[in-house]
């Protein structure tokens, strides 16, 4: 068996859904020597989230942003927790609904994801800052 | 390698969002022996859900139950499954947008959130009654 | 420690919300040798998902169906990535609401879920085609 883990630093990013795949990977090297195995990542922000979704177009990533505003309008009459700003509670939601974690398997080294498949930080604050994630790794070392 | 697994049973609550980081660890004493790991919790249920979110505003679970109930509605005309009661199919759909299970890093026995991070059992049903989880964990055990 | 990752292919189906337990689990007969342990599914595409929920009722998958055309609607005026069919767009979103994955406890050779929980394939697109998934196992072997 092999254990990674680690703390990856994200940098402050603009509010909506941006592509971090590379970025993730090459905090990552020694996932090549994992033959067969699993990597997770947390974020540990409760008003951000990971998702795993279309590489390519950058209008699917704002067609993103698009629908989960108007699904989870800022300053709605409704929400009682407002004293951290108009866009805090619907965070808290958006965040719920994306989910803050992605479980991904390894095989021969490499995420076994799917052609259009990317790693996804979905950032929910106009202002959210750095965000940090724990990344693990677990599974069978090559030969 | 340690694997811990062990069924944990959450007594009956009111339809909403509860906070039970402290209940669920309290019945994983052996997380401390886990130098790095994961712990899974998969609630055995199709109309309760689990999450991870703000551990702090009671405000703020108010405001997911509020948020949930308007976004998916008890009672809405569409529904054709309405025979378990009004607040049954809305349940199952609030239940898959949330997701059954949490995956969390173990980092030197303890779990590696965020600050602001707490898990929550969300209660879709007006009486849902008792709940189980399976915990399982899994890691490599401290020296 | 066991190691068991395999690709399963899932035929075309209509879009909508399908039952595949027995489906998965007739792919993965060594799961009987994992005294404990976890199974990880991925589908690698961004426009179909996977979710636990009710096994029994076809209605209860219809009503997801329902429920999820009318929140993230085919042909909505806001989204802009509309090349690839009316259906595209609103499929990447349900497929990040829903996720791509599911994790779920082994225990003595079983899939430890709760009675009513059951595996959906969620298929968002019209013609999705047939689909790729990646199963691991992982967990201690049977004595």
């Amino acid at each position: 068996m092999i254990w990674i883990q680690r703390e990856i630093r994200l940098p402050a990013r603009t509010r909506g859904f941006h592509l971090v795949t590379r970025e993730v990977l090459d905090a990552l090297p020694d996932l090549e020597q994992v033959a067969v195995g699993m990597l997770h990542l947390l974020i540990r922000h409760t008003s951000a989230s990971l998702a795993l979704n279309e590489n390519a177009s950058p209008e699917v990533r704002r067609d993103f942003e698009t629908w989960f505003d108007r699904a989870v309008p800022d300053g709605a009459p409704y929400w009682t927790h407002t004293l951290e700003g108009d866009d805090d509670m619907p965070a808290h939601v958006k965040a719920a609904l994306l989910g803050p974690s992605l479980t991904l398997p390894i095989s021969r080294g490499r995420l076994a994801l799917g052609t259009w498949q990317g790693i996804y930080l979905c950032e929910h604050r106009d202002d959210g800052g750095p965000r940090s994630m724990i990344a693990t790794g677990w599974g069978e070392r090559s030969a």
